[in-house]
């Protein structure tokens, strides 16, 4: 029998620290700025096809959010813009307007009676709050032709995000057609069409 | 100011106990068949637009999996039949063949750098194995002229299911159509027509 | 005041369902208000000895937040206001400004080497960010002659809160005061004195 | 036995990441392949004293199960072989028998009025689901003259098993035989004799 | 079978609730009697065939704990006393030695590479600290003609507790002695026999 | 500023593991030892100004609580010494007495309707137990002129201390006085005094 063994050699710094995957800094130089960001001062840039632009402050550009299960986004949208169907696997969303009109919604799973694929929505206006339920499809809309503004809480520190048109027919490389045709039961022609466009990311 | 006081009157058996939302069967009444379910030895039908079935055993038709964190289903596929772009938002999906070939895959969600939307297949032969994680957009497709069966386990006892097409054309209500336009970059008629389709629900 | 009791007395059938110690309503009922809370459009009072207000979403008045491990709080300033050292046991904070200038804080833990209640202060902003770990000692102080105001979201459906001063003097009935003489190292009559003055509890 | 040694030297560079004690591959070179495993396709050799063997597919052999709380189990069984009680300390398993017919139960634990010890059994045929809890010791027997197989998913990635002769009779080095025979209330040469049989593990 | 079925009609006050299948005292009639409980303070009884008594303070007779993940046993050991091999589904195990001197240990798991089913063991003298990993089979054993007695904290409210002997050998209704013979590799009479013993639950 | 760099190179073996943050022993190597710590048998030194030392066997002196939710303390008092006000963010406690006679309590959070700032008190006596629930700020006070000793469990491997005083006043650097004056609704003068106290860490 063979046996295997594996030395890793790993340059490390004094004190570091591997938590949920990432390294921590030695708690000697940590500083406030750790815990803190300004990134949310400024716009986000809404001029693309779906008009809408969302900043995120998480454990990725905030690393001491790492094993504190919160997050924050703020969002900007132009005129009539949508923040797409889209959800977070790894979170719940607390959103507040800060300015304009929004058209809210979201839909429940296929699991369970009489609730399949209900949705609800909702209009709100500054300074009001509604709440994204966790793993399931949500939109905002904004309804005026003037821009809006929303903040909101997401329950984790990396919530991710899976915008329904990026994975379904912006995928790399692209999902078989035959599957996607069965499945929106339109000919291969209109997936292909659907698969050839440019899907922005708004996050 | 007004005060509101609810009086709630509950006739609960002794030893009822709620957990988990469930009411659990007083332990000196529960025997083995509780813990038993034959659902699995009978095909589902799959003469429908899709051509796939899903049989289920969760928390809902077999009780004393609540708090065990697992169910298992069997999926039965046509001839070219699909079980189309879906994701369970509180399970991890591990798949094993019985039967048939399955073309099957998932897509990365479109954070982290580098990996937005990647796309993972393979075609699947008897007693392979395949693990779709949780949250991600996940399907599998037979590709033979003859049927396939296939068991999996998911990591919870009730992981849920939401089909991306169900949820955004088969909502109840319909989601706006300025917003699935404006996300799809389709006109409003394709949106009303994919909105007029009847959406079968394979589980 | 006038107090209007009314008295309701509820027959929950055989399903209604308990979940983390909450009846759910049947979900037939729900209605995309369940999700909504307008609250948060208006300034919390400051007219107290402290000068600052939180107003909170959260699952005592926002029910369907329940399981999802998140809610939101406005916080208002006076000039020169104060919202005094306290910890949430159960949430990690996440606070963003909207108006005025704040000198916040938090100190850490006496575990750890090195590191004993190490002090972490900044000042902030209009939109700028800061994250306050789960429970430890925090505040946040209006450093100017202008009101401020703060949106934060919290990692828990109820993170409670825990005001030094009303914990410690404000309790009910007070703490024996040879405990606390001994405790902050001065007279009895010193504790005596705290422990008779009014703690406003500004949640 | 001709042992070789292979050693590697592996520089792991600063975003490397270390999950529940793992270390990740680099997202970019992930394949499909990470996520497949071909091994149930094969029966297991029962040609042992207990006549049954365990084909684990778990985070040990397919690493892209790590933090997915799943694993999957083929089970075969010999005319008449047992896959002896044991538990899982981290796992609930939902059992389906493919081929054969099964004996199979669990037993309570001693907490709890009126309940201590109680077993529960059932006769398992083709396609037949059973669930065993959490922790508690269970076994399979296979009561007919041909062969069986099962698979089973289990609720966790590494739900270790225990198998209660060998970790009572077969540890090493072997428990001190006064403590063994007045647990069982024997003498200490039928512990002794326990003591020198060979425990085969089916894992 | 005469069969009684008692119904209580409950009125639940306003706060009432249920959480971990438990019903909750409303908080405003709690006392510190409810969190306070004074059974260790009397030997348990060894005159059993074991020699050993385990007196447990967990949220069934302190219910206040619930939630709280932690409970405590107090366990009083006759000269060459044991308490046997048992392992705790849902909890670790710190315990001290207050009196005495103890032989105790612990076995692994039958996972993983090079390590299966190895034991662990310790003299221990008083106030001598030992930790028993979660789901790990162990035990205790008084090495002295004098009695001893020991403290330990367990990482559950409820962590429970298998019995080696008593869920292999004393269950209700007893496990086929086929199973049994073929896993102890031993005559049916010998398994007879032991099935035929009391074991005696020192919990 | 001057900069000191540490680079350190470790060699790590196949099997060496990072779980939560910490490099784990081979098991290869591991021996009893690594669960035995035998330091709770000296009395701690209460000679300091509150008359009390805590001693600790958490994850940091005991490395193999890692991952298992529990740890031991030893608490010694002088006559009349105290425990004073803490917390632990991450830790319910269940403490025993040993010897001696405390006056023990803890305050309620300031959430939730009638229960705000509750203090619930009790006399305790040899092997009376006493819950704590995690997060509430508590203490423990020896009301005779001898001696007292408890132990306690706590549910975290590394459950936090927060003693109120040490992290108010004793804060490195300090915490503005504005900030405190205004808090605790005294002169700056009283709070300078305070600041400049040498505030113990019994721990």
């Amino acid at each position: 029998m063979d046996e295997h063994i594996y030395i890793y050699i790993i340059i490390i710094p004094y004190y570091a620290i591997f938590v949920n995957g990432k390294i921590c800094k030695d708690p000697k130089v940590v500083t406030a700025d750790d815990f803190f960001k300004s990134s949310l001062n400024v716009a986000g840039n809404t001029s693309n096809n779906i008009g809408s632009a969302v900043t995120v402050v998480n454990v990725f550009n905030l690393p001491e959010l790492n094993t504190l299960d919160i997050s924050l986004v703020r969002i900007d949208y132009a005129p009539y813009g949508v923040n797409p169907p889209h959800m977070h696997p790894r979170g719940a969303e607390i959103l507040v307007v800060l300015e304009g009109t929004l058209y809210v919604g979201f839909v429940l799973s296929n699991s369970g009676p009489n609730m399949k694929n209900k949705l609800f929505t909702k209009i709100l206006h500054p300074r009001d709050v509604f709440v994204f339920p966790i793993g399931l499809i949500h939109f905002q809309f904004n309804v005026e032709k003037t821009k809006a503004v929303a903040f909101a809480g997401l329950s984790s520190q990396n919530p991710g995000v899976i915008t329904i048109t990026n994975a379904v027919f912006g995928s790399d490389p692209p999902i078989n057609d035959d599957v996607l045709a069965k499945t929106f039961q339109v000919d291969k022609k209109v997936v292909d069409y659907l698969q050839s466009q440019f899907w922005w990311d708004n996050n």
